[in-house]
């Protein structure tokens, strides 16, 4: 296919570390909750490979913060979602499905508690905080929703903890998975989190930008970039990007790739997390796929394919035997791991158990294809 | 500067021309209402100077459609705009500034009434659905929120009307700027307005795509992109689209570039458009700058530079003659026109007279600059 750019402008927002993210030779970028975000550093395969046994800086700050500040805080997050937030310890980052009243999702962020009665949401690419502010305004409560000019870089790869640790010391080890600690950085606190979109864990470093509280932090954002690198030469680190191979292998929600507002958190594959359904405003309309489950569910789909991998831009259609379409296939890529193509769609129950054959109507041809669990590895 | 492909994905959607537009030659995208559009075919002046002087067809399906349906829809949308909705006739393309419960700017779109208590929304780069979504689900209002599958296809420049009545017949002329009117094409009703974000004059029709109404006109958009270029061929008819060099001298406001959610309509000058304040939810918020006026406002700069043009993908600052900052340039573009380089930025009441002179910090140098109206042509 012929590649266009992509044109930069103050609407799609650039970051604070687009220079750097630049020099080092970013070849494609997307565009995530307004701001870009790179995908592409040497290679779609190098880049993977690379991921896989040395260690990644990853400009993330599109994983924007909507702050929600107040003491109707804690209550309006649990109108928006089917997961209990009595269970987020304070120092917990908190996977929720947010959804609308109708039970359809919004987003699929992670929350962390970062002060009495603040919390920030670290969202997908939608504008949630516009949700919020609706839902304030109508019932009145008490809460200021703002996008603190935060921005996440994420650390990502096997030798993430030796990195981390050369720059903010031993304790860094001691934080658990979906945990945070707040670790000083050239006398500033910041929130360090173990998570991550990489199958390979790591870190994300939630950086004050230049933006945050009036200029107070104007450089610090690229010092920990440029250190980053300075102490991670002998481990090879590279700049980086949530690599779609990867993320495919490990069987990762993309909202908007894999899920969507036409999703429910069932079909999503998200049942675990909606154990808070009665105090959430879509308890209704949740009540019966929380107690029969849903028709279709998000599915991962091996399937067979010479050497050709497009981009899944429209729906795939997936069918049984006799060519009836019982499901859609949103996303595929190669697997080095599995050794040919994997794909994630949402498919009816009649088709969804692990190792039923369907088929995928690839704008290449028809290709047979297995239904199995996620993730790919 | 460097430049950088854009990734497509299924979450930044294709349209429904967007075979039409790759094999057209589109050089560059952006993304809207996580959508592409395309930036540019021929270059910037060249695509300028075609569209001063011919016909252009734009693939604009990313303007989307809100679809606010039910006996509130109306009150909704008082709700949350200050504009008097009233004062809109049924065949209006009425503009208004959206805002939240404190006046900020949600979006601006256009509204039209299609049918009994149904509204399109036709929005701007924001998640406009969500916040009426939430608003809807606070006060348990009784409006259906959707995106239909409706793509508007605009039809711009000066031979706009000789193009559009060769397809919809001559009832197209009769059409009065920001009107609509209904028109048959292939036996299908569609939306035909004078509207359009250029400075040429022309039409926006919107087109449903394949996804429209389960299927029902799966190739609609494409009949019509090809049958607007083989019937423009004498019009020396090509692919265009919102071109940045007649948009700014135009004076035409963009959502995220000149006004965002910083400014409330009367900064962004919108003030006219606020006569319907007291039904709407920021009333409280907005009524000493409707009776005092606001502090600071989107004015027009013309300043000389040298032959450099980089976009503002950050503001720039505006200084007055001692070097205090009294501003903040937000978009800027050279002016075949004007004769040197224009821009538009939010300039306070001190300095915000008609040729004032100021001085503008671009990433070349402080520029000499004075402050004018917009628009430019």
């Amino acid at each position: 296919m012929t590649q266009a750019f992509i044109t930069p402008s103050r609407r799609v927002r650039i970051t604070p570390w687009y220079n750097q993210v630049m020099s080092a030779g970013a070849k494609a970028f997307t565009v995530y909750n307004h701001m870009l975000l790179p995908t592409q550093f040497f290679g779609a395969r190098e880049d993977y490979d690379h991921l896989s046994e040395h260690v990644q800086v990853w400009d993330v700050a599109c994983e924007r913060q909507v702050q929600l500040k107040g003491p109707d805080a804690l209550d309006l997050l649990q109108l928006m979602t089917p997961r209990d937030m009595a269970q987020m310890a304070d120092d917990r980052c908190f996977y929720i499905p947010l959804v609308d009243g109708t039970g359809h999702l919004l987003n699929d962020p992670v929350v962390m508690k970062v002060g009495e009665d603040i919390y920030w949401v670290s969202i997908a690419s939608s504008d949630v905080a516009l949700y919020a502010k609706g839902l304030v305004a109508g019932r009145d409560m008490r809460v200021e929703i703002t996008e603190p000019d935060i921005n996440p870089l994420a650390i990502q790869g096997p030798k993430s903890d030796e990195l981390m640790v050369r720059v903010f010391g031993e304790e860094v080890r001691s934080i658990k998975f979906f945990r945070f600690k707040w670790l000083a950085y050239q006398g500033v606190d910041l929130l360090v989190a173990r998570t991550g979109f990489s199958g390979r864990g790591g870190f994300e470093i939630y950086v004050p930008g230049p933006s945050y509280e009036n200029g107070a932090y104007p450089v610090l954002a690229i010092n920990l970039w440029d250190e980053l690198f300075d102490r991670g030469e002998d481990l090879s680190v590279a700049p980086g990007c949530p690599n779609w191979i990867d993320f495919m292998e490990a069987g990762l929600l993309s909202y908007g790739n894999t899920i969507d507002a036409g999703h429910t958190p069932f079909e999503a594959g998200l049942g675990k997390y909606c154990n808070g359904i009665d105090t959430c405003l879509a308890s209704e309309a949740l009540s019966k796929e929380a107690d029969e489950g849903p028709a279709r569910m998000v599915r991962g789909v091996i399937f067979d394919s010479d050497d050709f991998v497009p981009s899944v831009l429209k729906d795939w259609s997936i069918l049984d035997s006799t060519g009836k379409k019982i499901g859609l296939l949103s996303a595929a890529s190669p697997s080095p791991h599995v050794g040919t193509h994997i794909g994630m769609g949402t498919i009816e129950k009649s088709h969804w158990q692990s190792g039923t054959f369907v088929s995928v109507e690839t704008p290449e041809g028809l290709r047979t294809a297995t239904v199995t669990d996620l993730p790919f590895r």
